[in-house]
């Protein structure tokens, strides 16, 4: 039966403090358990119910990890999600480690996207894109936010962020070979621009004020995605799929 | 002060089935409101408090609506919404008309989109690429719901949606003259792909299960959009942008 304690510490790390205190996160459900097991996150437990286990006892076994067999009411109770009827794991977090765009490759930066949501669906993106880096401003919302991992779809485990002061980031790495592309509403239009071959980054910015002015200095193409009709503006992650549609249509991987 | 039967009335248009009964929604938060303002919809009475009145007060003046004055707490209470703090305004809802593409037109055909933040990101992203027509199966979700006109940021007052039985209607509208593009997992590149000049039509398919294959009998044109990573899949908001964002660059407005 499940303890008193191992309640406790699930119900905290959906605080952020104390995600950062224990170093670790909650994955719910099958499909992000499943690809979790088949990432490198060091995972610490994962609470499965009879059916699951059964289910999947292969892969389960084969990775090794401590179970424990709980009941889809114990799941319900502690999950953000009602409709997790299978498992959930509890996963050490990553290191906040500096990435920077290899040669020939894109890279995304995130300029205070503040909405769980919109930041595990641009993490699906970059994925699906083919886009495995991302850097964010400290003000970005926290990866291991549950609402984010369940809006990844399982792709936060193959893409990395690393959280930065964004104008420090730009200074360290700019040595001027690098394009950096932001998409600012009264840019250049999208379709006019033509991607560079050898790389880049791409910057995306608040979901209400878009791209600061302390980053928009370092951006050295501004570019909007052509409007056709009424509408004030598009959901940032809806943005970034269109940004980066463009990119690969040009430059495929 | 808010009678209490006002207070029922508009508790009830968070339910489908009353909004049916009285013909009738709820659309909240300056944005929403004063777009709706600018529309043919009905208004049947707006509450605001007293700080938008005063900010607003020429615009409500001009389109003469039924006006009660409310506090931020009254709001908050009423709304689906916490961060709703000026305006709350109940309308008519629209007949359910027929619609069909008129010559050299795009229009959107949702073939059982469930998520209310999906088909209002869709509504949204169609009334940025200049897409006024949205004909949706029976079971895709309710365009009046409260999180669909929330996501659909006012563009829910420039785009039509008609609700049909899509067999039926694709039998009805089906001369052979126009190509139905549907998105599909495992379908041809969209990057191959030439959008028709003369207009067509643009099918997206359910969450989990896609274009069903009663619908997909009317696809002339099987599209997908090209994958660089490992996502499984792309949300169907994020895909039905890049779906018109393609066709766009192709055939501008």
């Amino acid at each position: 039966m499940l303890s008193k304690n191992r309640i406790k510490y699930i119900n905290s790390l959906k605080v952020k403090k104390y995600r950062q205190l224990h170093e670790a996160f909650v994955v719910e459900g099958a499909k992000s358990v499943l690809e979790l097991l088949d990432s490198d996150f060091q995972i610490e437990f994962v609470l499965v119910t009879q059916e699951f286990q059964q289910k999947y006892s292969s892969i389960l076994t084969r990775h090794n990890v401590a179970l424990e067999t709980v009941t889809t009411a114990d799941l319900e109770g502690l999950g953000s999600f009602q409709t997790n009827d299978s498992c959930l794991a509890v996963t050490k977090t990553k290191e906040n480690a500096f990435l920077s765009p290899s040669t020939g490759e894109y890279m995304l930066v995130l300029d205070d996207v503040r909405d769980p949501g919109n930041l595990g669906t641009i993490i699906r993106v970059a994925d699906w894109y083919g886009i495995s880096k991302i850097v964010c401003s400290r003000d970005t919302t926290d990866v291991y936010n549950p609402k984010v991992i369940a809006a990844a779809k399982g792709s936060f485990t193959r893409v990395s962020l690393y959280y930065t002061d964004l104008t420090q980031y730009f200074d360290k790495i700019n040595d001027g070979k690098r394009q950096v592309i932001g998409a600012f509403l009264g840019g250049d239009s999208l379709y006019q621009f033509q991607y560079p071959a050898n790389g880049g980054i791409i910057v995306m910015g608040n979901e209400s004020s878009g791209i600061s002015g302390q980053v928009g200095q370092f951006v050295t193409d501004k570019i909007m995605i052509p409007r056709f009709g009424a509408a004030e503006s598009l959901n940032v992650g809806i943005a970034t799929a269109v940004m980066l549609d463009n990119m690969r249509r040009q430059v495929p991987l």
